[in-house]
């Protein structure tokens, strides 16, 4: 049970968006923009790194979300996404992606943990100082929203059903679809 | 030196706000609102809260900077927000207040960190839902602002003056009059 009173059934963050449209509006706009707006990262990449900060965090809701999102869009879908979360080191993924995973493995400890050498290492693997930041940020954001999905109590569907169908509609509409942007 | 190529001397997350701005824009957007919007907690309490997260972040920008903003917006000024970042327990504050900032710091643990306990202490206090949904999202977002600011290696001023001016700006104009809205 949430810790506070939300009036909805709807879980996760969707019944926090419905208690506080004031502050829904500038967190979906942060999403869309750092996860489906222009990048040189695909929005499947984005997810994933979304995922496996979620994952490290140990938020259930937020990992089962954007694990279902990250699969919808990328070629290999929920395989890769679940050979990352058990060990990112032996996963199929680039090794630019892999050096941007591993920054973002180091953000969700503490910023502070972001070394020279993680982020030299990227660079060497051709990502560019903007995926880099946009990885941290990403990273920091998740931090936020798995705190804040968590620290509130709200609830976590089971069924993978509901994700499935909420990562159809983020595929579709975005983030934005979510609230009433004139909050 | 900042992880990436900046193009400014701003410090702490400003640099960034210049860097990115279709980021800036939300992550402004959100703070005015938790920060200094419509509450019943007042704007010296809010800053409290950040500054405290972010102090047990150890990050340094965003802990002076947000100790300043609270310093000038409390009747206690900075020897209060001095007792808080040295012991809680013992600070002069309200027990309400106290309740909210021990809410605050297991959020900067993990969102699981917030027990029924905690929660059920505030609430018998006399915070309301909004408060505590409140303060739980101002502690998780300074969980990303501040592994922002150190995840991409920012540097912070070590003139406390340079703190006390952005105070200034912050409390005459607010967090929106750091970003062109319109990007």
């Amino acid at each position: 049970m949430s810790h506070i009173t939300l009036d909805t059934d709807e879980p996760g963050i969707r019944g926090l968006f419905q208690f506080r449209p004031e502050t829904a509006a500038p967190l979906n706009r942060l999403a869309e923009v750092l996860l489906r707006g222009d990048s040189t990262l695909t929005r499947g990449e984005r997810e994933l790194i979304a995922a496996h900060v979620s994952s490290l965090n140990q938020c259930r809701f937020c990992t089962s979300s954007h694990a279902a999102f990250a699969a919808a869009q990328l070629p290999e879908g929920m395989e890769l996404v679940d050979r990352v979360r058990a060990d990112l080191e032996t996963a199929p993924v680039s090794a630019k992606l892999k050096a941007l995973l591993r920054i973002a493995a180091a953000v969700q400890r503490s910023g502070l943990e972001v070394t020279p050498d993680l982020v030299r290492a990227a660079r060497a693997e051709g990502a560019t100082d903007l995926e880099i930041h946009d990885t941290v940020l990403i990273a920091a954001a998740f931090c936020m929203f798995n705190r804040y999905v968590d620290g509130l109590g709200t609830w976590a569907p089971d069924d993978p059903a509901a994700y499935a169908a909420a990562a159809e509609l983020i595929v579709t509409s975005g983030y934005v679809s979510l609230v009433d942007e004139s909050a």
